[in-house]
């Protein structure tokens, strides 16, 4: 069985809906649904008195129609009741604002009277469901990820840095307290990072997100272990969300959970959103060991900075399976029915306020056949396969959203983002690999790719040197090996972490003003950064063709042992990047997914079949296959070009405007 | 008489200024002064200590230079020693933080110490002054429009939730509480919207306007009420300030004041200030029911965003007598004197730094004595007629300003400017209805344009209906039509209170990045905005010509009953709105002011008065009467193309530089 | 001797590290480092226990190495021991929120506890070094400039305003309390200005900044006493830090100090870097009545906005070279060793991370030559000489940073950057005279130019009258003589203070949108504003070409007395103000340094050494004299084209890359 499901909340609507919403989901083929994440107030309207005679009927109403269960704590959101009876478990920010009840999310993780009125919301949950024959995984909470300063998380985050540290000596000397005067003679005088008259230690700063990841993290535990004592076979999981303000460090969560489970919204509404897909199917298979499970996503909109667009017809299907051949055990979505109000009433949803005579409802239901016809092939099938990877670091793009730095717009997402997208256009499939975490060997893989990875460690160092002995290909952006991972920066120039495996050294950055672009001698573009590289064993395959660096290295190339390390210091294009590493994966022998692909068409191989998205308007034909313009084409074999391979998906095709398939057969009546 | 003045701060300036004053106010034809609006301090400077003496003396004077008084209530801005003594009467913002003096307009209108502060000045004020003979209007306080969040708010919140939902369930109901988990269970934790984690719940919101409304209409009723039992005979009035920060709901405090007064300053240095002038001219007059008074603009300057402009010379003359066209009992400015200090020391004055002697202050000579002329024939003279109504909806403007909408810049404002705009450029003249505060039949008019309205209730739909099915004809735009007054989303396809009368449904939203811009298959030109609409009975009479929608309807037509109902399902530029309304008023037979006018040319009739304002720089011949560029002329009888009309009123043309027409006779000194 | 070297912070590194800095400052020709700024958490690590064993070690050693010592009292920054302590002393913003350590400046100055620990620590020094064989001079604090809103402030503002305005009738006056009802009754009632409704009184913000500038002031001069007191031979100052949010007025403080020391970071990184270090040459010379220091600024970065730049090659020779040639007695930069750590750790050294084998450090190898070979021959030469003036006063920049101005963008700054920079490119030298701190006589100037110097005192406007009718050369621009230093504006048309002397009197004022541009007749380009002008006496220059000013008088020109009077109604561009003060100083008989340079030539005269600076990237000859692209040339003699000079100093030209000349003979290990 695929998931495919999402967030059900009958708490929104009067119990005759629900009889309604079972036989909806049984149309669209709705295996699961996760039920129960912002019900507290619901469940114990006031502290103490619980109501979970609703759920009790909603589970079973559920268990009857064949549909499973994900249930969550729903600890994310206290009720208002809390806010009274507790007011200092509320959160309070950097200036000193405490805040309030009112939208989600408004508590203290450090607070013991929220730990303890979540465990006991949980502990009820647990007792009364954990054998419910429905339950078919635990939801902890929702998207983990809360900030708060107040003294309580100010005495946590003493514990936490004492565990760390030791001794202040050594926590003053990893802060580099020195400068300005910040040198600390107690633990009491530590603060989380507060308002204060200018510019923040970078190094408290660091340890504070850390911290706080840690801190959220002992709250999942607690309850993950209390699920687990009622009942040890159902996973127990929580979903990641993602973005910049998330201090939550996930590929050191992912142990903790027994499927790593995301949320994923792409933010762009062209091409982007396809390539952002690919990049979070990549990095949560890295999370996962090779598994996870697509939580959440919108059904029909892409959220950009400042509107919700409408996601185009097929674009649904496209984006679910996407995510599904890249490792994902299926497709699920925020929400099942579109709220009538609430902060997020025109949040997408399966069924929208229009109701099942809907483009998104039609659609669905033409993907839930896919994805059933689908499950057993890929039940067998191992996760998409790489010679590539790419290292990721929660805590290199903490550091690099500081102030202070070279430049206030460093973009750490944008440079593992933009690799990615390099090999993506390349069809060459990535995996992702965490030496902030894991030091382990990169042995694995044939190519390393290394962006902004700006914190690096010994024997990260050690090993990324390995590697390249070893006989792999080595490549390291700029920004890359500056510090140590407590922030102190490696000394004798820079990238200190790889200077000798690279043969290079930085003795001056020159970061570019926006808008500003050049080229290298090898016509290739740039922009963003420049370096006064001197090199020291490497040879240069590029250089700087103007300003005052005409003539100075810009992209070296080293053979160290039995490798290859090549060191781009300065922010290639999209092109010069896709060339660049087409190059090294040709020399390292790595093969695309598909060769020759144009430029529309994704090919995603997991197991023995291949998925093959065209993002285009126009029909394309790879080997055999005939992808229509916004389609998807799963074929089963080695090659797309084989002639027996034979379609084997043939997902929802665009329908043109007016004649709509898929048409569900009972139109429903507005509930509500 | 028509009311020509404006506010007279004499307590800025040492008492041998007063004479001048006078003197200058009869020169300029100043028929009222609005005196005592920020003079609290000093009528009070400390608490129980009162001087009435200085006020005596210049209601003396002025009444002795035959100049009525609109005698202010100072309440506005308590004075500093308010704060000392009662601090927990200052305002408190989301943040949590407590607001001090030292700006104007501080306090919080549900603190018992201020209320009580506030009555005493009054009535001091009301038995001193109630039979002055000098006094001709009670002006209560200044711009209500203040915000709070503190404890003593959150409890007169509660009071007034308490009272419009009953009982919890019914709150929890209409705010769809079920979302994030925001059930109350105890009225004590409802909460004014204070900072919070995320996004607030909008019906949190939408009511706490609503409420913040009716709490500063309940001050105002409090004075009003005082005032008037001290002299039934003297109407009483508060100024009436606009703008999207405001959180009052002006039509619905229309029926508490005896006459409409409106601030109003336009906000756009070219043409847009004319129109805007007109619009808020046709809205003021709705709220006042036909007749209401400008009680502020600046005589000699235009604030856009960021800087002040000087009007060129004849605009004062052209904004004021626009303003009278539309149905204001006269032209009133802040201020008389330019003050010498202060946060607006550089507002615009009838009397500016430079003295009388400048070109602001000549004008206004001028113009007294124009209006002066114009009064005896505007005394009888009815508003002007209309046959168009636009509805105008203070809470679906609220409510399209939160934040979890489709697009960040929905502009409800915007939106009916727009429309307003599209039918001043054909002048077609316009009403404004109010279905928000009053549900009546809406048979006066032969069309109703509905733009962005948003909150629509049940018999408001069925009114709409109505209209149409007797005949009328409704023009739709998106946006409207989405929710119940509380808030909620109407289900089953939008415009739900709008389907069926329309013939449409819209089964998806698609918002149009900024920038973007579209045609229709009829030519026209939109952007922002496009839906995925289904006819129901409707006829499509443009569609859209490209992208996912291309071939679907965007424009449809539906003969409902004796009427016509149209729907705009697109953000159509203002030529397209403008030719879209030229074809309904046709269908309707609805007739411009004045035929064929040149885009320059505005026409105002009003009564037996037919204004000509000419906004060109060049001179236009409108029927027999020429209208020099920039300048106004005023014809009487039924048609400017009449032969036996003739020109009536003559204001100032624009008089070259250096040759200053209406010179003041005596040079005044420097004051001060 | 000149001063070279920086500020040095022994206590970030290990002892072992210090022993290089000494050999490596010597291989520089370092002359001085500034040692104690931020130390004071080392020096006091708890509070009443000091450890001075490590500072002692340091400036042994910097003796022994032939180094001298600016020994800072390191007031700056209190260590997080104080915050624990002495909680009440840690400033609160205007919105209430109470900072905390974690960044640097973190304290009250109104605070006694601050006060005290700040003397307590000063005394310590004071009785330790003062006559320590290394120290030159004491460094008191660093930039001072904090800003805070609390009680402790508010009481210590009340006796300010009680000591300046005597009485609350002459506050109420001088502030225009009766605009918005502010008047005060009592002197409790007076706040600094903090969080309110609208506009704050601009008046009490002006007197707030003067009030913060006299505190801060009185703090430096009590702990300038106690050094004193302990050695009068050593010269005390403290570092002058500029911005537009430091509320100090440096003319006021210069008398204060021994020795004006300016802090200098140019913010632009084109050219404008260059025109910035004239700029603030010139100004630092003005305030030190002819001599001062260059204290710190960056070796190798330009901070723009948002990144940080790296200097081409030369152009931290160039750029040091030019403030040693507008009058500094050396050049000093922050810092010596780019720390590992801290919030500052990419902030330019003299010594960065990548080490001496760097660029940066190879440039200041050459510049510390360079330095030792002119010190002779400057000890004995005076400071540029000028016969252009340019008025400078702080206040009147603060009075234009304020809301409810004309603009929301006027630009003190701007304006008088724009005329310096205008001088600056035709060779024209100019000094700074500070009307709003001294009242004398301009009589040693031909030309004095008023830029946007909106407070002007009677005494003041009387000097300027007197120095036309003297025979000097007067040019006022737009906002001049405005309002009295109270901020009360001048009545009877602007600009009040001037507008007998320029004969003129202003009767409109009409701000210009921003991007709009527009020509005068004489062909001249002008943007940003425009006003009514009429003439008393001027003649009429040149004229606005169209709009409603067209034929209006735009610049004026009156002889009065034995003088010419100029008034500048518009913002002339660029090249407009160029060719007018051009024609300004020809009629005042002022020549230009070196008449003819090329556009990328800079020339400066000290004493009998004649600078010159080339810009531009190509060579250029001066006279007899070649200066290399990026270079400059110090010659000797009257003239640079006098054949008898030779060439004195000659700077590093720029070498190419690759092929680095002065590199240090010691290759250092890294440190760490």
């Amino acid at each position: 069985m695929l998931f495919f499901g999402g967030d059900y909340n009958p708490e929104q609507w009067p119990e005759r809906v629900w009889d309604e919403d079972v036989a909806l989901m049984r149309q669209a083929g709705v295996t699961i649904a996760t039920v129960g994440v912002f019900a507290w107030s619901h469940l114990e309207p006031s502290e103490g008195r619980f109501e979970f005679g609703w759920l009790d009927r909603v589970l079973d109403k559920l268990h009857e129609g064949g549909i499973k269960v994900a249930l969550a704590t729903p600890t994310a959101s206290p009720p208002p009741w809390f806010t009274l009876a507790y007011p200092s478990a509320m959160p309070v920010n950097a200036d000193g604002v405490r805040l309030t009840h009112g939208s989600r999310d408004t508590y203290c993780v450090s607070a013991p009277a929220y730990r303890t009125a979540a465990m006991t919301i949980a502990l009820k949950i647990a007792s009364r469901y954990a054998h419910h024959p429905a339950l078919a995984m635990w939801h902890v909470h929702n998207e983990y990820g809360t900030d708060c300063r107040c003294d309580l998380t100010a005495a946590a985050f003493r514990t936490w840095l004492q565990k760390k540290h030791g001794d202040l000596d050594a926590l003053n000397s990893a802060w580099t307290t020195a400068f300005w005067s910040q040198r600390y003679s107690d633990w009491a005088q530590i603060m989380p990072p507060r308002a204060t008259q200018y510019l923040p230690n970078p190094a408290q700063v660091l340890d504070f997100r850390r911290f706080l990841s840690d801190e959220l993290l002992a709250a999942y535990i607690e309850q993950r272990d209390l699920l687990r004592g009622h009942n040890p076979d159902i996973p127990v999981t929580t979903n990641f969300v993602q973005g910049g303000w998330v201090s939550v460090d996930h590929a050191r969560w992912a142990s903790e959970v027994d499927i790593v489970a995301v949320d994923h919204y792409p933010s762009s509404s062209g091409i982007g959103a396809e390539e952002e897909t690919a990049f979070a199917g990549d990095l949560a298979r890295g999370w996962g060991g090779g598994s996870w499970l697509l939580m959440e996503t919108a059904p029909n909109l892409i959220y950009t900075r400042d509107r919700m667009h409408a996601k185009e017809p097929g674009r649904l299907t496209r984006h679910s399976l996407g995510y599904v051949a890249r490792g994902s055990a299926g497709a699920m979505y925020f929400q099942w029915r579109q709220p009538r109000g609430g902060a997020e009433m025109f949040h997408s949803a399966l069924v929208p306020h229009a109701g099942p005579d809907s483009p998104v409802f039609r659609e669905a239901v033409g993907l839930g056949r896919t994805l059933k016809n689908l499950a057993p092939r890929l039940a067998s099938a191992p996760p998409p396969d790489s010679q590539i990877a790419i290292t990721w670091d929660a805590a290199s793009w903490w550091a690099l959203q500081g102030g202070g730095l070279p430049a206030s717009d460093l973009d750490y997402l944008g440079a593992v983002r933009q690799v990615h997208r390099a090999l993506f256009r390349s069809s060459l499939q990535a995996d992702f690999v965490f030496p902030g975490v894991s030091v382990s060997s990169f042995g694995d893989y044939r190519v390393l790719v290394v962006p902004h990875l700006y914190l690096v460690s010994d024997p990260v160092a050690a090993a990324v040197r390995e590697f390249v002995a070893g006989g792999g290909h080595l490549v390291v952006g700029y920004l890359s090996g500056i510090a140590l991972p407590d922030g102190r920066v490696r000394l004798g120039g820079y990238p200190g972490a790889f200077r000798e495996v690279l043969g290079v050294r930085v003795v001056e950055w020159q970061p570019v003003a926006p808008g500003e672009s050049f080229v290298l001698d090898d016509g290739s573009h740039a922009s963003r950064w420049r370096e006064r590289v001197e090199t020291a064993g490497a040879s240069t395959i590029a250089r700087y063709a103007d300003g005052v660096l005409a003539g100075s290295p810009a992209v070296t190339r080293r053979r160290f042992g039995a490798g290859v390390a090549w060191y781009v210091s300065t922010g290639l294009s999209d092109e010069g990047w896709q060339r660049l590493l087409g190059v090294v994966a040709a020399e390292a022998g790595v093969e695309p997914v598909v060769a020759g692909l144009p430029d529309s068409v994704e090919a995603v191989r997991r197991g023995d079949l291949l998925f093959l998205f065209n993002h285009g308007e126009s029909v394309v034909t790879v080997g055999s296959t005939a992808v229509p313009g916004g389609g998807v084409r799963v074929v089963s074999g080695l090659s797309a070009s084989s002639s027996t391979s034979s379609a084997f998906g043939c997902p929802a095709p665009i329908t043109p405007p007016g004649t709509p398939s898929d048409k569900p057969t009972a139109k429903s009546a507005s509930p509500g």
